[in-house]
């Protein structure tokens, strides 16, 4: 009988998956924080009318693309596509509004899609989110895309990618600027996909967002958005720019790059690579001032954020060879080839652990060549062999495994020599001493 | 109309959460990774067959309290509710026979269970696993026990816990136990609940494992599975002990301690606190030699795990009074009452987060006294405030907020005044650069 395997298009993050994963939460979580960002989670299971109210005009997606669950209660539950209707639902339901304002939470997490996943588009992939409520100033917008881009750069991505902005204003003030662009496509419909068209009567902005050729031609010759923009929303834009400059990041305006969902207000923008394959958008951001209305039915509450998949960003590093180091590579093997050498360096295991030596022992009753052969495996970097003679004698002998040199060393000694020899910086040295209060 | 709330015992991990569960991972991360763990995670839904498998004798347990869902292609699916069957699936599915034996994997998930939940038992939970598979060196159960004793340290709760052991054989071995257990019983049914009657007849060993007082006492005085040890098994709990010796570690024997699922062999063991409310252990370890038969009906992979509740941990910690430095707190809190002074502190906030300052600014046109208030309630240690005339002068009023006094200093100089002010184990340093191999 077989094994009952993984679900299709989901997978398992094996530990070199995890070097990747735990270098970037340290990375956004060192930086979220410096700017006053805090991490929240919110359940994987949640109602699924919250998501229906949220994105009102497309029923089809619930059903279609999302995992649905109906539980012993008959309550209609989802798991989680997505996080900004359910991180603005947590912050009513854990009154938040009583804190000082604005609260910016970030946030990484796994999400459900159950649609044809790509390559790293997995129906279980995790997203990293941050978002800023209820604060309406341009300076977040800015600072947000600022965030982005330290945070690329620090893993050493940031100059493969571009900054598009754009403005799309809030949804009654583009009503106007909607029958301009119905009127520049009217006399183009035969040029148009099956799908443009749809979009067209449905969402006009929609038809700006295309992958084919010809299309992209027209959007970029359409009328634009930010010529129609009114007062308000004109300073907002041209503030987020000013802010930009100041911060000197770098960016390229982009009429054609919209969202289209009636609560996304505002600012718009995306980090592009030009070198990707087929999907070019790494990350995304955009105003939402409006969703706590279509969820909550009642205040606005302004907020702003950006997301990017942890399992794209872990593909462009690969990609673009960025390495990490092996932080769970073994630094010191001892093999014990005999009951009594076990008890003697067991104590000495604990020793060079406590000094943040990563230690592995012999096991089970082994032979020398099979021992050294797997310390060869796990790439230790030295290996301390302790025979009857030795245990007897109180004299290891310890092998420098890169070099292959053998030295004899005195049980007592063994432990300093490999602290010296390995450097100080290769030891994953962490006190939680320094996050304890001890009174 | 009301807001859709969180579904019914979940919870929002809020940010004073996430303190505890970032602490909690960061030190396990270390002590697991010292010891040659690797972290895993296996995806959130998987096929109920393989839990079904697991499990076998329980079946009542899939339905009743487990999340079912059945897929767009009708797989039947179940949001995990433990780990050990999908981490041997893991193993299993990725090859990881291959890899030097044996392999020790730990874990930091969420998990589901549709029961009714008490305080910190949330359907949703997060479950820490460390598993070691393919070696049955009784070694590995006292490393297992001491490294659970050395993280408990870590966080500051070890001295309230005791270690209990036990073994419980093999189940071939302790059929002649279960015929013991059974007649010394025979006799006192009268004395027996529903529940340990309805037990008696399906698994004898569960009977040990109850709350009752009056049948707590007949365990007590039941015949102990550890006198009936056969010699390899002997053998295998003696060294286990011996190895705990060497660890200096202090352990209770408990012969009442069972698990009664087929594939459990050899060392169980909890720790316990005293002082707990209602349920007193905290976490528990045993063997499951037989695990990968029962859902693969192939090969015996022995293996040895442990398991622990986050929530419980974290309400340990909470109870005992262990706290936690707040390192989201904001240090430097910049008030901006112009919009030039606005454009003159952006660049400076960037430079003291470049300096690992937590640091925010104040937004839209506020007045000094509500920003005062809301520097206050952040906590921040020090409020830089930039009116019309000091960003003419470029001489900024720095206060500190713990002593409420005020200093006068140039704009250049400011950054250099605030890091000399903090402490630098106070400030978050982290550089990703010691994490890239950068050629």
């Amino acid at each position: 009988m077989e094994l009952p395997t993984k679900v299709r298009w989901m997978q398992d993050l094996l530990p070199d998956d995890h070097k990747y994963f735990t270098f970037l939460k340290k990375v956004f979580r060192h930086e979220f924080r410096k700017n006053g960002f805090r991490r929240i989670s919110t359940p994987i299971l949640e109602k699924k009318e919250l998501f229906v109210r949220a994105i009102w005009e497309w029923t089809d997606v619930v059903d279609k693309e999302m995992y649905n669950l109906i539980d012993k209660k008959w309550r209609e539950l989802v798991l989680k596509p997505e996080t900004t209707a359910w991180v603005m639902r947590a912050y009513i339901e854990n009154d938040m509004q009583s804190l000082p304002q604005p609260v910016s939470l970030y946030y990484f997490e796994p999400h459900f899609r159950y649609d044809r996943p790509q390559k790293w588009r997995y129906r279980q992939h995790h997203q990293i989110w941050a978002e800023i409520i209820w604060e309406k100033d341009p300076i977040l917008d800015a600072q947000l895309i600022y965030l982005g881009y330290k945070t690329l750069n620090q893993v050493w991505l940031a100059w493969d990618f571009k900054i598009k902005i754009n403005s799309i204003w809030t949804p009654k003030e583009r009503e106007k600027y909607l029958e301009k662009l119905k009127d520049y496509y009217e006399t183009k419909k035969h040029l148009l996909s099956q799908d443009a068209l749809h979009k067209l009567e449905v969402n006009p902005l929609r038809v700006l967002d295309t992958k084919i050729e010809d299309e992209i031609i027209l959007a970029q010759n359409a009328p634009k958005i930010i010529d129609s923009l009114k007062k308000d929303s004109k300073e907002h834009y041209k503030k987020v720019k000013e802010y930009l400059d100041i911060f000197w990041v770098e960016y390229e305006e982009d009429h054609t790059l919209v969202r289209w969902l009636d609560y996304y207000t505002h600012t718009v923008w995306e980090f592009i690579d030009d070198s990707w394959r087929s999907q070019n958008s790494l990350w995304w951001w955009w105003r939402y001032n409006l969703l706590s209305k279509a969820i909550w039915y009642k205040n606005e509450i302004p907020a702003v954020w950006m997301w990017l998949g942890a399992e794209r960003l872990m593909e462009a590093m690969i990609d673009k060879w960025v390495k990490l180091r092996n932080k769970d590579r073994i630094d010191l093997y001892f093999i014990a080839l005999w009951e009594e050498a076990k008890k003697m360096v067991l104590p000495m295991s604990l020793k060079a652990r406590e000094a943040w030596i990563n230690t592995a022992l012999s096991l089970g009753s082994p032979s020398l060549a099979t021992q050294m052969k797997k310390a060869n495996r796990l790439k230790a970097k030295y290996v301390v062999i302790v025979w009857i003679m030795e245990a007897k004698s109180g004299v290891f002998q310890i092998r420098n495994m890169l070099d292959w040199t053998q030295e004899e060393i005195k049980k007592e000694e063994v432990l300093d020599f490999i602290i010296n020899k390995i450097w100080k910086e290769n030891l994953n040295f962490y006190s939680p001493l320094n996050d304890l209060i001890l009174d």
